[in-house]
């Protein structure tokens, strides 16, 4: 089925194909040329990542930070169940047992004050997602790593140009907080590349070693900054590296960023203030945003009584060639780790899973189309 | 450094631009488009494979054959000592211990003679790498196979449109043999796309769950076809798939595979004949071809007789604006890997480490430019 308003579609700025000809041209296009340094140090200098690392996906940026933390089978990790599956495959990939933490009441995040009786002497990172770019509250995440001497990975798939505010009153760049942070840019976000991702590398003590993961084992980085004679393998890695084709496009897209951002941006306050009487009536929540967040529009969510409310909202926009799509279905429910896991109820996970609903967002919306999605939602 | 004939030039066939362009424009540049299913339907109908799914990387088709054959920590896997570190990398993450086979006196391929001694009741796969595009003896490993109960994993990165014609006469392509095999598109190959790769599945055993694992462990394409009502987490997985504008690029290149192959084995074929008298008065080896395997022209190297002969030649064609390159250095020697291996000598492998040269080869190569660079080496 074709649809009048798709649920998503990838915004191209124009110079993606003409930065992509470039590298062509340039007869460079295997990893780490010219195009993956420019997005590499745009990214640092904009949002003050330790050290950045393109990958050819956000999955990627994960396995890489679980090599990174050094995972052995056994080792526990701390996450939400409601999340995308390759937040918990990086750590499975390693051995790791998933811990899965239930949602917020007020958001589908991770509600941080379970984390803390979830920890154990296994215990070895706790990964909060920033669900749809919303700030996990950092501040109490890591002081729970220091007081039981854990790494965080900041999962930033969808939070690109958002921000948390601690107690100390700064502002800093989600991402630039944890340990490690991988971010998306599949065609879905924000920012995109069709696939691709990053890792942002923070803490010092990973910073080389992330380097040489990244080139499959090898210090050839190293070797060609003439700080080793040759080069060969030296520990465990993988080919992380998007073609430079890829990262070429990316930077197209990372030009437009605060383009994009604004554009978004406005999306997201005519949803919200077409929805907003109608929603309160009918007992659907919006998204609300903790004191200490950002908003970076990524996504406008709503989130219904029960699922059939839900299913009806899908189908009445279906019938006018809208797509609306739920999200996660809970991880500690899946046929894969049902058994696996604990056994602990998450109750507001499975609510999410139910109940929330994304409507279309991508930049070439219109205030007119948002408004014929509001209206009909609404009739 | 400069080079007035680098070692490679990345060929473009001239449409490229115009199917990322169109990939781009249609809307759909995350993985599993339109180019994907192109290209793994033409290299699956013209070599036989049994399933195709393109990976963002050689490494990345090799950790899906680990995961596939279900590598446990303590497995061992055979493999040659002369091969790059993705071959051993795509194993040691899923906790395997290699088992380093030499290479053959007359090629630097593994010396298959030597595997079946290194067979243990712990082994479960062997890991052929086709050397330059030509075979290794796949009636000999596959016998091995079948008798120990071992799965064969071809590393065929560098062996497009390369055959191996067995006992029973049948000309078999490269990758179409194993129970799994492992291509690149890295922009070093015969055919292209900056990074890239595929994952050949031949045992019908492996087809269901190589699509789980591709789609990060979910039932996503089973969804797709309506085999499903609802898609999952159901295995472990990662994202291996590429973008769309990286297969677009990559069918482009599938287009000239033809006119690529040839004008590859116009080259080879000048650079032999302008070097094998020189060669054998020098007592360096040119390339030999078991009467088993096809040339595919992805490489010419040549072996000297000792590292001093090999850094002559190196310097000799710098001097000259050329660009000659090693290889290899062995792994069972790597910083990474020698407190590891079982301390069995390879002297074969050590041998090529110290004394393999490859010499430039690319489609865009003059017949004068291979002169001028067979001239240098000989005066």
């Amino acid at each position: 089925m074709s649809y009048q308003i798709p649920f998503n579609k990838p915004y191209l700025t124009g110079k993606e194909a003409h930065y992509m000809y470039d590298a062509v041209y340039t007869g460079k296009i295997s990893g780490n040329g010219k195009y993956t340094q420019l997005c590499q140090a745009f990214l640092k200098e904009r949002y003050g990542f330790g050290k950045c690392l393109l990958t050819t996906s956000c999955t990627d940026a994960l396995e890489m930070a679980a090599i990174l933390i050094n995972i052995q089978p056994g080792d526990e990790v701390i996450m939400p169940s409601y999340t995308f599956v390759s937040t918990a495959n990086a750590f499975i990939l390693r051995g790791a047992v998933i811990v899965f933490a239930d949602s917020r009441k007020d958001h589908p995040g991770m509600d941080e004050s379970s984390i803390e009786k979830l920890i154990t002497p296994k215990t070895k990172a706790i990964v909060p997602v920033h669900y749809a770019g919303v700030a996990c509250d950092m501040d109490l995440i890591m002081s729970l790593a220091d007081k039981y001497n854990l790494f965080v990975i900041e999962d930033a798939a969808q939070a690109i140009d958002s921000f948390y505010t601690g107690k100390d009153g700064k502002k800093k760049a989600l991402g630039s907080i944890g340990h490690l942070a991988a971010f998306s840019f599949h065609e879905t976000k924000n920012i995109i590349s069709g696939e691709g991702g990053m890792l942002a590398v923070n803490d010092p003590q990973f910073m080389a070693r992330a380097e040489i993961i990244w080139e499959k084992g090898t210090n050839r980085s190293a070797f060609f900054r003439g700080e080793v004679d040759k080069y060969g393998w030296v520990d465990m890695g993988s080919s992380f590296l998007p073609s430079e084709i890829v990262a070429a496009f990316l930077w197209a897209q990372l030009e437009n960023l605060d383009d994009i951002q604004k554009k978004r941006a406005e999306h997201w306050n005519v949803y919200h203030n077409q929805l907003k009487e109608w929603a309160n009536k009918e007992k659907i929540s919006l998204p609300g945003l903790p004191g200490f967040a950002t908003n970076n529009a990524h996504m406008f969510f709503i989130v219904c009584s029960d699922l059939s409310q839900r299913t009806a909202i899908i189908d009445k926009l279906k019938q006018s060639g809208i797509l609306a799509v739920f999200h996660y279905l809970s991880l500690h429910n899946s046929p894969f780790y049902k058994d696996k896991h604990d056994g602990r109820e998450l109750p507001q996970t499975d609510h999410y899973s139910d109940c929330l609903l994304r409507l279309p967002m991508y930049y070439e919306l219109t205030t007119k189309q948002i408004e014929l999605i509001t209206n009909t939602m609404m009739k």
